[in-house]
């Protein structure tokens, strides 16, 4: 098996001989542009790896893997619509740059762009690659209403949030590694099982990655610390900690979370006391430990060698020891 | 085969079986909305007259039918977002019964859908089912991108023009005729031409709504006559009359087309005029009359019995007599 770094480099080099100029240029320069923007590439890298772990030479899995990282590109410019977002990494979102409606059609393309690619591929895998595509971007729009949905809702459960960041986030990691078992012609149950692993593993790193943003290091996390508190933000802790609080802190709660003080400082500390105090910090890393134990024991049931698991293992290792 | 009335209620039988509710009720009441406004529902029509006339039950053609007509409703959606329109059909359009986000996202939902559709059919029909979609579907964008472009650009010659309407709008007419002969199992020969009349049929189609918007009866047209003038629409008919035109009655066709008195009259019976008199509108009648003929032609060469020939031939010119 090869690096992660390694995957990284070659996905890099295909997106690169990929991205020529094309008109109308106003439809692919911002999606040149979106994609050039960076990121972790991690979904490209899983549709590579597994790929690789299931038998078969990860460059096969390179157009399966471009249309994972464009599927997500395409929401990222859709999303950042919705949000009113006016950067991404550190860059101005397409709409910025561009316009709305560019970043609108844009996406569009970028969407039907994914689908395309998916033509290397012959007979059955290109059917259970679209199909499996399809199921997944539905879940991922479904996700991303229940996330806009959740904003202004008072009476959101704890379930309907997991289904929530399962939707929106966790399903495209399990596709990306089902797409790579497809591409190797695994078996049935594999694929299935895989994409079950990747799945409990991005409900358990958005469960991070929501602890983090409260009890994160600034130095390390990327994020602004406190920034799901400041935008009252209905996250596991938020949920947890009201489920889990007396009456009258759970009033209390509540109340920051109408709140938006110019300095947010206050605010923030009050809130990461309250998700301590409820004990809702604690629950939060027990879930996180929960999801993670869930996705190595499907992991250890699949009927693989113990070779074959490595990869997937010290993937799940590497991104969930992320603790600052 | 059956008259077209006939296909359009069991289409519109099929679509209400398929609007059922489901949630995130946002993601999918806007859908069912949409795709209950009504149109002519021509698309779905044709997918299913071309299954029967290439020998299959046009109900076998139900699914594709319905990708087709929900991907236009799609593309009704965002470009109702593009455009700022506040009505479509007479109702309020999906962005401003809910809001532009909802609009964005339930697009995204229908474009997805639309592939999902293909999946009740197997093996190779599926793979040439999404292919042709997809291809359409990228070249929808373009053509819509090209059509915003063309708004702020003052050097757009008759064959962009030309190579626009084509894209934006008749290549999913001929898609729309190919799906059916896909779903027949006809042979690729007759998909590639009955493709290809849809398209020339399309497009004169199109030139004919250029014309009428111009020339038609507003009893019988539907829209607004000179609504294309109002908006300075570059149409075949504004290019054509540049073209033909003397350089100062050119200067004054551009200078109309720079402004927006409050009351149109005036403008609009001048710039008629310049039409007439440059001989554009002559033009553009036998520019229809042109593509319309090719469009016979290709279907006369097809390698099909007369019969089969028949239903196509009769809805071609049922669309093309429309005079008012």
């Amino acid at each position: 098996m090869k690096e992660i770094s390694i995957y990284r480099e070659e996905f890099l080099t295909y997106l690169e001989s990929k991205l020529t100029r094309k008109e109308p240029a106003n439809l692919y320069d911002p999606m040149r542009y979106i994609l050039k923007l960076g990121g972790k590439r991690l979904r490209p890298i899983l549709v590579m790896m597994s790929a690789d772990a299931f038998g078969t030479d990860s460059q096969k899995a390179l157009d399966a893997a471009l249309a994972v990282e464009i599927f997500h590109n395409f929401s990222l410019v859709h999303d950042d619509i919705m949000d009113d977002a006016p950067l991404r990494r550190g860059k101005k979102t397409v709409h910025e740059k561009w316009d709305i409606n560019t970043g609108i059609l844009s996406g569009d393309a970028m969407l039907i762009n994914a689908y395309q690619l998916f033509e290397s591929y012959e007979g059955d895998q290109f059917r259970k690659l679209a199909k499996l595509f399809t199921k997944t971007a539905i879940e991922v729009c479904e996700g991303q209403q229940y996330d806009i949905d959740f904003e202004t809702r008072e009476d959101v459960t704890l379930a309907e949030y997991l289904h929530m960041i399962k939707y929106k986030t966790a399903v495209l990691v399990g596709a990306a590694l089902e797409m790579g078992a497809i591409v190797a012609n695994a078996n049935e149950v594999c694929t299935q099982q895989i994409n079950e692993y990747g799945c409990l593993l991005g409900v358990a790193f958005q469960l991070q990655d929501d602890y983090l943003d409260a009890f994160g290091d600034a130095e390390t996390f990327g994020k602004q610390i406190g920034g799901d508190i400041i935008e009252n933000k209905k996250t596991f802790l938020y949920l947890k900690a009201l489920e889990e609080s007396s009456s009258v802190e759970a009033r209390q709660l509540q109340h920051l979370y109408t709140i938006a003080p110019e300095n947010p400082e206050q605010k923030i500390e009050t809130v990461k006391q309250l998700f301590i105090d409820s004990g809702a910090a604690s629950l939060a890393k027990a879930e996180i430990e929960k999801y993670t134990q869930k996705a190595f024991n499907v992991l250890e049931d699949m009927n693989i060698s113990e070779a074959k698991k490595k990869p997937f293992k010290e993937f799940g290792e590497l991104l969930m020891t992320r603790s600052v």
